[in-house]
């Protein structure tokens, strides 16, 4: 078996998100469907996180093992041959068999789109969400630089019940613990780094542009609660609009409720744009 | 009856072209279904140009005469009411009832993109044409500068039994000839110029750039003939390609025929950006 990490974009427009769930089409039963055909054996994709229904992903990463002697760039060639339009694989490449795409994940980016203009855009219609108002970016950023840097992002976490685009940490903490480590798991590799864990998260940088009539809002963080940078660009779209001042973004972090937060705003909006892993996680063959 | 003059931005993916034919799904009939549903009476779009299916428009400009009180801004916020997602009013205007959106036409702009990538891209799939070799933009740049200027550019007119993106020049020029005016036409208002005739065109700007993973042909002229951007862009790609050296575009340009030119690159890639008009056209009310 080899360990492959893959690069994939997808549309998420008629994905019901990332995680296999059922018979619904979701990202990660289409590649492994695409992966079985290749190599007639199962594989489990392990993503960097799950991304919610309807959510895009310029790079999304994800490994998997398999039993082939293919090249990663055949491999890549391979599965598209196999892939349908939406979900297309834009790299894929050798990992140590150690390696894993969510343990291992040191941050990853998100855009938020929203376009501006009294009519809704036909041609964004599918990747921003539409503000019918005046966004006041510099207001926006304002706010935004207040939210930078290692918080308890409760104020954000989506609940339970919802779909969610989190990256699984809290789930994953547990994996290096000392308990499965005492129930016979092995020892992380050597560029392993501690995960955040609870609702503390490091948002090392949250920037918003304006790009034509785009206005985006990009937040990068060691990781990512369940519906967090959709209920950040809800908030910061209430500084936007006005009906907040930046300063009030300070109180929602600080109250941990989300009912303090803006909306979570709409799946369209929001791309994964990258996943960063340590150099030295990367280096295979040695 | 007011003439208003709509600015339209449509994806051109799920409709058969702009031009009204039968029952197929056309942006021209889409948007009189929308104007009768509005009016209670039947009106007729008269669009700058034809784009063919698939072609998409960020401002396709059309006029249409209307029995209505309403302001500009609410006919734009009750059609896009009645209107699909993929095709949007963004701006309505009163004109002066001898402006004609096809005749006052000064220049056009059109935009090619080919998304680069050994990998297919979704997210871009449905407005940029995969390329998956890499394309040589200076090269590219080069060729596009020997194409620019006033030119017979039969080379890359379609045949007429293919759909086309052309703006009727042909039809239109005799509007207001000689004939047309002796049989009881009116005088064409002050502002209007001179149209091109047969296939001679003023490229005035046909720029290649580099855009992240795309390269993208801008091109502006007085008029287009049918198939003209999407055969600039095939031509332009074999030289990107290297199959071609830069002056090879003058030799096709000099023979006039089709079938030297590049192949005419795929409707997804081409948008429709702008429309421009003598600005004496838009003054309504005076």
């Amino acid at each position: 078996m080899r360990r492959i990490l893959l690069t994939i974009e997808f549309h998420g427009g008629s994905f019901f998100g990332w995680q296999r769930q059922g018979a619904a089409r979701t990202v990660q039963s289409t590649l492994e469907e695409a992966v079985r055909d290749l190599v007639g054996h199962e594989a489990t994709m392990h993503s960097s996180g799950r991304t919610d229904r309807g959510v895009h992903a310029l790079a999304m990463a994800a490994h998997v093992d398999l039993d082939s002697r293919l090249d990663p760039a055949s491999i890549m060639m391979a599965l598209n041959a196999r892939l349908p339009q939406d979900c297309k694989v834009r790299r894929a490449q050798e990992v140590d068999p150690r390696f894993h795409a969510r343990f291992d994940a040191l941050s990853k980016l998100y855009r938020y789109s929203f376009v501006l203009g009294r009519a809704p855009s036909p041609l964004l219609a599918d990747r921003a969400c539409h503000m019918p108002r005046p966004l006041d970016v510099s207001a926006m950023a304002h706010a935004a630089r207040l939210l930078m840097g290692r918080h308890d992002f409760a104020c954000f976490e989506s609940s339970s019940d919802e779909a969610g685009d989190d990256d699984g940490l809290d789930i994953t903490a547990d994996r290096f613990g000392p308990a499965a480590l005492a129930s016979g798991h092995s020892a992380p590799p050597p560029w392993r780094k501690p995960r955040p864990r609870g609702s503390v998260r490091n948002l090392m940088a949250l920037e918003v542009r304006r790009v034509g009539r785009l206005v985006q809002i990009e937040a990068s963080a060691d990781g990512f609660l369940r519906g967090m940078v959709r209920g950040i660009a809800g908030t910061l779209a209430q500084v936007g609009l006005g009906r907040q001042e930046p300063a009030w973004v300070l109180q929602v972090l600080a109250s941990r409720d989300r009912r303090k937060a803006g909306a979570n705003m709409p799946a369209e909006g929001l791309t994964l744009v990258r996943v960063v892993y340590p150099p030295e996680a990367l280096k295979w063959p040695l």
